[in-house]
């Protein structure tokens, strides 16, 4: 397997997303850590470079320097991850598709949908990769779900019913805690709050193994602390683009919830259900059948659900595994766009600046419905409608 | 224990409601079953009658022959359970409280707002106790997180959070068999079909919990099945008079669901989660601590709980028991009234003729605000607003 | 249906056995409550039979005056229901059986091996019933695995493990409060402590449901809190007639377990297993499938099972309906006998004195066992050997 | 961090254990993957190497090769990780420990009781680290369980219940694939099957997590496929050093399982349970409390559960950083060595030469007491008794 070069920019001592990178990048071997401006003060960024194994001239105190060394080498990174604060992955991630750098980037892929826009047609028009990290769509078993659902078993699909909801949130005495406030601050976290940082996620997940696109919704945002501007709790019903209906709770009010990320599809010949908390089991009933448990790592699952499980059916796997199955499918795009072949189908399984798009646009449909009293409308971005 | 007498309109042989209504007055032997009209078909209503020990006076072919052998007689019974199709319970229930009865009326307690209205009246204007069965008010964890929150436990409730899923509908191969159609037919179901079944049900759940009423709700209601004229799927957002926030999903096509009754409530200091499939087991999280497992007949539990249980922790209570407490609460009630006392407040929990009046006019509303793409629609009955 | 009288020995007011044998009789109607002795204090015990509804004649002082005035009497109770402390059972239950009634006798049915074995003799001899009550096999999907075993589905059983576990004595603080003390009193609880009281269940399911004997075993029992003579710990292998192998785990002081009676068992076809805590659910896995998981009250059980259910699929049932299913198959067995034909075989499944006298051999075999550090040892009574 | 240099013997292109360990020794990046003697082939190992991204001259064709290559480089290898079959462990790791390399060994650590005296005492003369491969004990929360009975929660422990039950060799139809067939035959599997391959697992977490050893034992060993010479099931009762009593069910024929891991340990004051299926829950109940979640992550847990828990809680963690965590351990105690300081104490907790010494000890007892009816044995290795 010819390693690949990456680069990471963002994840400083100390954060948790970094690790996180790191770990999904190194997983599979596919991957070399080759570069990196790993913190805001350009200092430490460098230090901390060299303290994780970086060649000295490969750890950049910014990201533009990084831009400059990097383009300028033959071995240049492969792929760079952006893992820095929201406000500027728009920014750092033009600039690397412009300079010819494949991208994975943290969500939200940008601010506005304006932005997103702007980044899916660099992306085509560059032919390079912009990946969007919508990790949880790495488990065996969603993707096992969309296989599934591709292939027809639940026939066609009339409801989905998705959650996202924990309690980390609240705490009515924690919740000018700086930590916790600037996310419910419209000047710092933008039109939404909870269904942008959460609930997004089972939105996108909705797609992902559905197949289908949202197409309009109506949301019932509220802030159960009253203090808070934006929404902590939002109920959006959802229509999508091969008629299916949804169903999205999302809270960070729900004491006793750690992370409820759960979907459940339901189609004519049969229903599944499956929960992040508990990720290597999933239930399926067809019509005028039983409930069954599949597990992950069964014999006869998808080829889609078998090359996402690492270890044998029964030893859990988690989080950091389903993030580094991404990687692993960045990994064989970049290398089949080398190699001039396609990719394995079922690997091409990454988010897509498209998604990072339609995400944008749910979350200010979101906004605007919550604001005219659950008023249906458009979600998609303008240039899909 | 003085018996009461205790009889029952509807329940002919075969039926489901019957035996359970049968059964959940016997349990506790407050009272004896003494007269009956049980089927439309007056002579198989007898015979049945008969064979369940009635005696032959007092098995009688219907509803009239039954209010006017009852009212002459100084052993009348003391409650009367209206089991009869939905259309009918109005005019029974209406007869039987104007005869001085005190009666037990399946739901929907009407078809229409204004007749529930007219029962809330009478039931008021005579002193005769109208009680409506949600039945799933009886299962003593229930009884206790109402307590709970009563108690304050809770601290003010931010969030209602209730479903009611299940999939026996779901099959469209099976959707012409009348033993279904009717359901979805508002010929024969009236404006709602899916929520007026299950739906209302949790709603009426969220109400009794909490002590707060329902005042404005927003429903998504859609035909997964597009044959069905009535809903098989919804989705209530609501909001309480105590300042909760409501959101309610209920289904018949969720394929995989048995029956998911499950409620959830989340307030300033801590959140509880009921499911009906494991009614002995309540989830409990005080806020900034661990999610904690409370079971049914634990020691220091709600006098409310500790009344509702009656075989020690661990050994499950399923829904006939519940049942059974709707009944003693009952039996409670016009007991105390017999005797000019108070009634024992931890049974003084049965759901009111007003319950099933403020069900009518939610039902109504989500019928409304269904056809008007989720247009927020008052939820109360005209005397309550 | 032709009522039968019922009578009752022992449940005096406070006692918690007492309250689940009237509701096991009465839920069905099958049974009517005629006459009882429910208390040592005769006074007491007649005042409570008249408080409960029972004439003032057939409210008897003791279980003598019964026994005298009942066998006088043209309308006799048809069953004797024996409830009292352990020692009495085997005189009581010889006294009824000789003067040819029907008895359901409290576990265990006799203090020793010969007492067992004399009353499945005069059992035998009167053709009275001699019920002994191991209630939990009155649990419909209990039933089902014992007819998914009889026809076959999971071939020969290799395997058998059960549990039955609690935390319930795990109190040293509590050890001398005499409600606990006495039952690891050998004067008082005779040979065993935790396997008699708790273990026996589970062995007693593992045969009822393999539809196996129980030949030989070894114990390994212990005394956690060590002031106790009496086992609260006990761990017993086990061998079958049919050839299955079996494990049975039972404890007092296993704290965080509120009712662990669960059972396993596995053939060369099929795994299942079942848990009294959630008894409406049997979880079953056919070799080279799917974990699936059988609801009660699903469409097409076993003919034991649909018999066995009350409420439909969804509805929690718990003990005292598995409960009431033991009195409706006496029920069954009394009137078959009366009207001279064979009982539907989907009732023929209460617990013998045959069972009640296997058990108390049991008992003594881990006894046994257990003081010879595990020797195996017959475990058959005598007169089966 | 200084990066370590990191060998491995076994784990040949297609196997399981190898990429397990890969990646286990890769995610933190403490180690880099430096050499390696990946298969008996000698040419294939040498290409898988190279392919892995081994330098040619350390991709060597056997381990004799490998030693000899290593020990005479500046830069070798750090630790050797010796995957190979079974009967290979002994000689490599013996050889490499006299050659002053620290050895991490997949369990077991050798095939008779001598030999892993023999490792033990030359780990010991040596002053190298030699771990045996007990993954599971890596996960946090098995980490926290011992951390909370080292501090006291659960006051003096009273038992231990450990289970681990699997169906996957239960097919009789499938017993003669050679695939499943060398490990019940004792010419290639030694004196013990099931309880060998699994079931020393649990008891060496039993020990792991009260900190007591085995000292007696009584095992019940059978084969329930009857061609088989060695056991497929067994059922182990055993003594520890510091008075607690173990029960121990391990199977391979328990249709239904797919991985039952589970640990219940239960003292005077709680009680412990956890499940590896679900590792990220550990439910603990403290005497007269009520039954609580810990989840992993949670704050507020211990030292050693820290270390061992890298993503935010509610994201699930498997099996694959339960073993990193092993790695990360090695790391610390290696690194402290050279640093001549002392390991962080939250770290210091690999298994030890020890601990697979136990093991062997422990397979023989329970394969002579098999053989004896039940006999209680001790379990001690002569050099520890």
């Amino acid at each position: 397997m010819a390693r690949l070069n990456w680069g990471l920019i963002g994840g400083g001592e100390g954060s948790q997303i970094g690790p996180a990178h790191r770990l999904g990048a190194a997983v599979d071997g596919a991957f070399a850590f080759a570069a990196g401006a790993l913190d805001h003060n350009a200092e430490a960024g460098r230090a901390f470079g060299r303290k994780l194994g970086l060649a000295a001239d490969r750890s950049y105190g910014n990201w533009h320097e990084m831009l400059e060394g990097e383009r300028a080498r033959p071995d240049r990174i492969d792929l760079v991850t952006v893992a820095t604060p929201n406000a500027t992955h728009f920014e750092i991630t033009k600039a690397f598709l412009e300079a010819g750098f494949h991208v994975l980037c943290e969500k939200p892929m940008t601010i506005t949908v304006e932005e997103g826009e702007e980044i899916v047609r660099l992306s085509r028009a560059t032919g390079r990769i912009c990946a969007v990290n919508y990790g949880y769509t790495g488990y065996a078993l969603v993707r096992h779900m969309r296989a599934m659902v591709a292939r027809g078993d639940l026939g066609r699909i009339r409801l989905v019913v998705a959650e996202f909801a924990h309690g980390h949130h609240a705490d009515a005495g924690d919740a000018d805690n700086p930590r916790v406030r600037w996310r419910y601050d419209p000047a710092q976290a933008g039109v939404s709050a909870q269904f942008a940082d959460c609930g997004i996620h089972a939105l996108h997940m909705a797609s992902f193994v559905t197949g289908q696109e949202v197409t309009r919704l109506s949301a019932d945002t509220v802030s159960c602390i009253p203090s808070r501007v934006l929404e902590d709790d939002a109920m959006v019903n959802f229509r999508m683009d091969g008629g299916a209906v949804g169903r999205l709770w999302t809270s960070s009010v729900a004491i006793g919830r750690q992370h409820g990320l759960t979907l459940q599809v339901f189609g004519e010949t049969g229903g599944l259900r499956w929960a992040q908390e508990q990720p290597n089991q999933l239930y399926w009933m067809p019509l005028r059948g039983r409930l069954q448990v599949i597990e992950r790592g069964e014999a006869g699952l998808s080829p889609e659900a078998d090359r996402a499980s690492r270890v044998t059916m029964g030893h859990a796997e988690g989080m950091p595994l389903a993030f580094a199955n991404i990687y692993r499918d960045l990994a064989e795009a970049i290398l089949a766009q080398k190699e001039g072949r396609a990719a394995n189908p079922a690997a091409d399984l990454y988010p897509r600046a498209e998604d990072g798009l339609r995400s944008m646009a749910a979350i200010y449909a979101v906004a605007e419905s919550g604001k005219a009293e659950g008023r249906w409308v458009d979600a998609r971005p303008p240039m899909f409608r």
